[in-house]
Formats: structure tokens, C-alpha cells, sequence
């Protein structure tokens, strides 16, 4: 590596190989971050293949990693780990633990980015495993939903981990001071929910979080909580619903407008796009709990969502990420959670 | 009572006071429907309220029911009955029990409906409790969700008796001779799920059932499966936060076409608002599993849904919705279901 990380105020390494479109979009969305000369992006990928794709005239705030092998979706991510020791998640994530990197961005396989992190860096005090939350709703853009789909079968402490831990989000990425966290449930009533939510529901209220009960889904979109919980199979399809849901609406409005012969303008089609289609809007989710940076984008992000992904990266270093959630963490460990009952797993 | 059952096709017991809008919506209601001869609602509540909401010439295929008290969808619905035993949901089941009416129909509280309905006419074979089901988005007006918030932390051998019965709803209303049935989870692969899901892939699979396997929340609106099976909380989640989305972007869009000096016409709104709202599309959802025809509507429903949820029992009379439901589950209760695992309560 040519450049000291000092350098400069941010260092990013950019797994270029993950995602759809990798690398012709990684690249470019790296090309993009490197437009601001206090970014450093670590290109980690094929080189041959990156060098094909850059100009002749690399940024001087780009470095390239080589690696070999990618790790894809459809792969179990731990044995990957182990037949591709240096597969370019692998290779970013050893960035951030070697310290030549603040942060690590990937656009999948989430499931290969959270074990290299583990693997690589371990999780916060209290954290089995990092959670993935985040805004999810171009119309919600300041309701974190944790978790996104990370794991199943949650134990009620670790829903109470996921408000902690959102919380931290809350604070860094959207400012508020003091985030109100909810339950997802099938009812506003305490009594109300699923074994798992019941007693996340009684752990939640012991402890000193801005706990305001259980939410439903109809309150999501309405700004009733800034943290909403819930267990990752539940946020998994909301999340992805949402997006099939966006798609949805959209081809069908194209139909109605081409039918009533354009009485609204494309630009309605747009407005709807934006409320409902995550990747563009956000860019990513830092992994929330992992004991660094990791910011894990849409597989099927394109250049500009790649560098929303790569400023997110940016805030959660500006704004000491990895500090607010171990404090956060440290104020509701330091509560006793009394014990879990029989929904287990994780 | 004057007239006899037998004179007409249709005897609908309708509960008057169930309902946000109840007695005036529920009346107005029964009277839009009382506009086909062949259809006799009986008409259940407060005598007096309903007579000062009627009009001098009461129509004379309809007949006031008289009862005593409402069960509130605040109430535990297995009390209330105790306390309240001519409350008008249990003296509507009543008048299907005693072979007056041929289905009634209410709009809440759900929990009073199930309850008096499994008291009075009892659950079909194999069927614990009954179950709601039914298309809950406009925009996929085939694609039927089961189970919509009856009941939370399903056995594995529940979700298979929610595809049967969804499998007899498709085929009654939505006249899909061959149902597919997905099982919605967390990605396409059979592995993928949490234990409830993996185990109910396992009994679906070995079902005599048009199992497709797992679907996504992306799937949701494209008419992948027909019959979407899920827990109660998951499904009662996915309902109201449509709802509320709907709500949310149809709010949204008011304020940008203000601004935008009317690029789109209302007549844009109104589409997204039947895409998004379920009770004015569908009126209700029958009860599955129920021993007798019980169709659900909205709280929030108005004169418009309560007509067709009355609609909707028509229907299910018509074409024998309990027989279909009977012969469905024989077919798969004939297959010996395995071990349901851990996963259990109801």
C-alpha cells in the first residue's frame, strides 16, 4: 500500500467484487467517493480486472487491494471462509483489523460480511452476533427497524439488544437525541403479541431505555417510535415486502398512467420510487453490535447507492459509531436482564 | 320472527352493533343489501336504535333481531361472553346455530366473532380454532395471506391447515381450480426459516397440497403463489402495516401534488387507495375452519364494506364454503401429519 491511512481523514476499503453488478458498479461508485479528497477507498478485488475498469489516471486516493475469490450469496459464508482465505470480503475486513482501514463496505453477501467481521474484529460486550437495521422506507426515512434479517428465533434479550443497538443508529444517523423505541406486535396493548414479544415486552420495560410499548404495523410508516424491534424473520419480510410492494405499485401505475394518457408526470413515479425503494435512499446498514465499521449495501446496488453506502461508512467514522453503541450497550448491561424464558436458538 | 328461512336464498344474521360506525353504518348497510329479494338479513341489536335508524317501511326482507350489550374489541372475549350472554355476536352465531340464518356477519370484535362462533356451531375436524384469511392487499386481489392475527406462535401442523383452508378459499373466491401454496419466510431455499418455518416446509412438502415452497416478502404482490401461509403475528403484521402504508403514501402524495399544482388527477389517489385498502375491497374475510359461515369485516368499515362482506357470506352459502373446507382438510388429515416439534402454543 502506497498511502499511510493517516493520510487522510477516512479510509474505506470497498469490497469491489461483492454485489450484482460487481465490479463495473463498485468501481464506479468508488471512483465517485474519491471525488472527495478526504476519502480513501481501498479497492479490494481482482486487479487485473480492476485495472481494466479504471482510467488510465487513477485517483491518488485509491488504492487497490488485490484479492482472490469472491464469496457469493448462495454460498454457506463460514465454510466459504475457510476454502477462500482470501476472498476479497475476507481481505476488506482484515483492512479494518489491521487499522489501514476505519471502515469496510460491502454489497453482500451480507452473511459473508457479518462472519468476516466477526471473525476479524468479535462483536460488542453483551453482542452474539451483529444485527443489520436501518431505515427501510423511503417514507420513514428516520424509523430504524432492527433486525433486518440477520437471525431468527431471537431471545427476548437479544429484541432488547436490537432496541440498544438501534438506539445507537438512531442517535448517529438520524439525529435523535433521545429515540423512542417500540415493539412490534399485533397489538398496542402490553398483553398483546407472540411468546417471544411478551416477554421482550417485560425485559424492554425494566429497562432504561425510552421504551414507549408495543407498536403495530400499521404505526411503522407514522412516526410513533424512531427504534422499532423485532425479530429478524419478521423485519426480513417487511423489509423485502416493502420492496416487492414498491416494484408493484410502480408497474401498475405505469399501466394506469399510459391508459388515462399521462395525467400525471413521471415525476409522481419517481416521488413513489423514492418512498419505497431502500437501496437508493440509504445506501446500506452498518452492522449493528460487530466491534467496528461495516456497512453492508442491496446486492443489487448500483454506483450511487454503492457511495451513499461508502458516506454512510463515512458518518458512522466521523460520528464514533463503534463508541455510542458500547455505551449504549454498557448503561443497559449494567441493568440485570433477568432470564430469557424457553423461546431460544438466536 | 316473521318470516321463515326457507323463503329466501340468503338468511344473513348481521350483527348491528359491531363496529366503529355500529348501528348507523351496519343499518345502512343491511338496507343496500336488502335491495336484492333474494337476500333476508336479520338484523341483530338494540330494538330501539335500530328502529330510530330505520326507515318508517322497513324493508320486508328484513327482520330486527333483538339483543342485549356489545362485546368491544377492548374486552377478553371468552369473559365477555359470560357476562354479556345476549350480546349481539352471540345471539347473530345463535341464529346460524338454530338453522334461522344461513352465515352472519360482523365487524368486530374478531375475538367475539371466533369465540361465539366455536361456542355455537363448533370448529370443522382437525381445526383447533378457526383461522382469518383472505386477500389483504388491492393489489394482488388473488393472492390469499392465512393466518391474518388469529392466533400467534403456530404449531408447524396449524400452518398446513392454514394452507388447506386458504386452498378452499382460492377456490371458492378467487376461483383458482388448483391453488399454489407458499410458505412465507426468509428466503427461497427450503432451508431457510426460522424452526417454525423449516419444520412446517418439511409437513407441506409431504402434504397432498400444490406446495411451491418457501416464498419471500418480495413475492408477496407478484402472484407467485396463491396461498401465502404464515404465522398469525407475522400476517397480522404484514395486514395493518399495508394499511397504514397505504394511508401514509396517499397522505404523502396529497401534499406533493398540492405543491406540485396538480401534475395527477384524484382519480391517481383513488387508484392507490384500492391498492392499498383492504376493507372497501373485500368487505371481510369468512372464518376458516369454522363449523358454519362467519365473515369478518373492518372496525373501520362503512355502509359500502358491510354490504359486501354480506356479499362475501352470500358467496360462501352459495358454494358451500363449509363443504369445501371439509373435504380439503380430509384429504390432508388422511396424510399422517409428523411430530409437530418444539415450536408450540397456539
Amino acid at each position: 500500500m502506497s498511502k499511510s491511512a493517516t493520510e487522510y481523514k477516512y479510509n474505506i476499503a470497498l469490497d469491489a467484487m461483492g454485489g450484482d453488478y460487481a465490479p463495473a458498479e463498485t468501481v464506479s461508485g468508488a471512483l465517485e467517493a474519491c471525488s472527495n479528497k478526504d476519502t480513501h477507498v481501498l479497492l479490494v478485488g481482482d486487479e487485473d480486472k480492476l485495472l481494466r475498469l479504471l482510467p488510465a489516471n487513477i485517483p491518488t486516493n485509491l488504492t487497490i487491494i488485490p484479492s482472490h475469490d469472491v464469496i457469493y450469496e448462495t454460498e454457506h459464508p463460514i465454510d466459504a471462509m475457510k476454502s477462500k482465505p482470501n476472498a476479497s470480503i475476507l481481505v476488506s475486513a482484515n483492512m479494518v483489523r489491521q487499522g489501514l482501514a476505519d471502515a469496510y463496505v460491502s454489497m453482500g453477501s451480507t452473511g459473508a460480511a457479518m462472519a468476516a467481521g466477526v471473525v476479524s474484529l468479535g462483536t460488542l460486550p453483551g453482542v452474539e452476533r451483529p444485527a443489520l437495521g436501518g431505515p427501510f422506507l423511503g417514507l420513514s426515512p428516520n424509523t430504524v427497524l432492527v433486525d433486518l434479517g440477520t437471525s431468527v428465533d431471537n431471545r427476548p434479550s437479544q429484541l432488547v439488544n436490537y432496541g440498544v443497538l438501534g438506539v445507537a443508529f438512531s442517535k448517529i444517523f438520524c439525529n435523535i437525541s433521545n429515540p423512542r423505541v417500540g415493539l412490534l406486535s399485533v397489538g398496542s396493548e402490553d398483553s398483546k403479541g407472540n411468546r417471544q414479544t411478551r416477554e421482550a415486552h417485560s425485559l424492554l420495560s425494566k429497562s432504561n431505555l425510552n421504551f414507549i410499548g408495543n407498536v403495530e404495523g400499521i404505526d411503522i410508516p407514522k412516526d410513533k417510535a424512531d427504534v422499532i424491534v423485532c425479530d429478524g424473520f419478521v423485519g426480513n419480510i417487511l423489509m423485502k415486502f416493502t420492496e416487492g410492494l414498491g416494484q408493484a405499485v410502480i408497474e401498475y401505475l405505469g399501466k394506469y398512467l399510459d391508459a388515462s394518457k399521462g395525467e400525471a408526470s413521471d415525476s409522481l413515479i419517481q416521488e413513489l420510487n423514492k418512498l419505497t425503494n431502500f437501496a437508493e435512499h440509504f445506501g446500506g446498514a452498518p452492522l449493528l453490535g460487530l466491534n467496528g465499521i461495516c456497512v453492508v449495501g442491496h446486492g443489487r446496488s448500483r454506483s450511487r447507492a454503492i457511495m451513499l453506502a461508502i458516506e454512510m461508512a463515512k458518518t458512522a467514522i466521523e460520528k464514533q459509531f463503534v463508541t455510542v453503541m458500547t455505551e449504549e450497550l454498557s448503561k443497559v448491561n449494567g441493568h440485570n436482564l433477568v432470564s430469557d424464558g424457553e423461546n431460544n436458538d438466536g
